[in-house]
């Protein structure tokens, strides 16, 4: 059986307006057959760090030839370039803004391209969404078979735009690690810069966020009492505070930007 | 023409994140042809009892063989069972903590199986997502012909955990029914735990809830002037209450777990 | 290849309810290969003039033969007639209440008939809820290549509901044009009833909306400092106003319906 291609959307465009369904139909109307699955659309407004996390975590879920469309373009009509890369076994479509840092960092020899061949755009592309104009009829291509060199001149990935992916790298002080809430998701539990790597190895530690007490490093929620904070390596394979059943973000008033300890007894 | 498996999702996790987005990359890298059909992520945090009535008033609408993965799971990492279901013309995939209750009412001959075969989990399984690593795989599983049997032990339903599908069974008073408000939907309709068909006799009934006057139980939403409150049998075969053109919850001020009261006349 | 029919949504349903769910579910018994897109379901509650808009701009993005279902239904239950219309290369179901108004201005010469025919409807339809039993599956039966003709009467386009697009129509005041905030988006971006194509004439020209001093008209954000307001032709076709890296409806407390004044020089 041909398996149909997959294209996968994250931007920041929100679900209220018809943007992302807009997107749908473009790629629909160049490669009917392709699976369209949204990552997310509720990254915050030109947060491009915040892509480039759930991005980063998110691609080893998806099949291989998985094509990423990220639009997180505060930067969109400027000179800021669009870029198709190769990079592992997947192929990415993003402006060259450091959304794509991650998979730099980790594929050293991806291939890029800048996206400059009209013929691969919609015609009267607006100066405001090339999510629609651009990045969207360059992933159905792609996935229609077209080569990524044909969309324009190589780049050599050392000039493509980085980012820090954190505000703060994790410092390591000598006590165990300093660092930072990176993230909240939807259950109100907090997300650190922190890798649950750092605390494997078998001793016992313990984070201190905000005023809370220093909170054991547990394996998950059912080891403490219902309403009680705890500490775990969650699903993102960071260190993660929570509260059971409970909301962490809002009862421990703490939120991306804070500091996060980590002590090892 | 083979017709692709249908996988329907109902989890708590919301559209912020990428966690759904990453539970579809999951299913497309072991059954890419599967059409997958968000029930709803929207959910209460860890409300079971939503998710199941959800669950029961929707399936009736789903093709026969169709897969749903039900993801509402406080006791995630805890030692509460994972479990596979087929009931009727349907297959369900759910952790075993009542919310399939409304199905094993239904179908007491369900036949269901503990998912422990880490042949169809992801490796390196999380304690907190199985959503992702554990309950996505099974049903792609299912959808690739991989037989219940084949996921683990078979469960006897009777020891299957069970639950109250409302806080208090409507009770007939000799005069009509008393019921509550079991939820409140997008428009602010308020939907009550009492049956449309406990008033489908022909007889005048009126409905009471809150501060309001007894409501006459109308067939639509047409009946009354634009801005006034009124009863029905709404699409999910239970008594509602609604505003034409309003929002019924917030204007009367009432919401989940209040009582509601059926007379004749 | 045969390609899979194409059928996008559009509700003021919501996500977080089973409603649309379901009516994916009610599809997918029918036709199962369909594509079906979301183009939104966060139109505002029976707002049926921001359903039309919203259509109408979005459609020119879709393939040829695409089945547009567009469910804001404040008169569901009502005599209000349900149609099935065939436009340019589109096909629209949707309530008779005004919302197919620019499709009727576009294509004068549609052919439209109501959808009576039970046979393609849900049985035991619902007084509240024909997204589920009635316009999906006659979209679903479309798709399957069920004839316009079969569902119902024929019915004279002149003869369906039409609705003012606009409650003011843009002036042209000898000045240069008067109009309204039309919508705003997710980013707060405020769209005026004005085109751009009336100031594209070369000149130059400023837009002046609430309390803001005159804006130039710009190509795109990056033409003035972060945190500054702009005006530009969006990407919708219409003059929207914005501020760069910010949220022009919160910070100019600006909204739907507001005057703007559009003046050369």
């Amino acid at each position: 059986m041909l398996q149909p291609p997959v294209i996968v959307l994250m931007t920041d465009f929100g679900l209220e307006d018809a943007f992302v369904g807009v997107m749908k139909g473009v790629i629909a109307s160049i490669r009917r057959d392709a699976r369209v699955i949204d990552l997310t659309h509720a990254i915050s407004a030109q947060n491009v760090r915040q892509a480039a996390f759930h991005l980063e975590r998110s691609i080893g879920y998806f099949p291989d030839e998985t094509i990423f469309v990220c639009v997180v373009d505060p930067g969109v009509g400027t000179a800021r370039r669009a870029i198709g890369v190769e990079a592992g076994p997947y192929r990415f479509i993003a402006p060259d803004n450091g959304l794509l840092t991650p998979i730099f960092e980790r594929w050293p020899d991806a291939r890029c391209h800048e996206l400059t061949n009209a013929a691969y755009q919609l015609p009267n592309k607006s100066a405001t969404f090339h999510g629609r104009d651009l990045f969207s009829p360059a992933a159905a291509h792609i996935a229609a078979g077209v080569p990524l060199a044909a969309f324009g001149p190589a780049i050599d990935v050392a000039e493509c735009a980085k980012m820090k992916m954190f505000r703060n790298r994790p410092l390591e002080d000598g006590y165990g690690w300093q660092g930072e809430i990176i993230t909240t998701d939807h259950f109100g539990n907090l997300i650190t810069t922190l890798e649950g790597s750092m605390v494997s190895d078998g001793g016992v530690w313990t984070v201190t966020v905000g005023n809370a007490p220093p909170l054991p490093i547990v394996r998950t929620y059912g080891e403490v009492e219902t309403g009680h904070p705890l500490a775990y390596t969650g699903s993102s394979g960071m260190i993660e505070i929570a509260i059971r059943n409970g909301n962490a973000s809002a009862e421990l008033g703490v939120g991306e930007g804070d500091a996060v300890v980590v002590r090892r007894g």
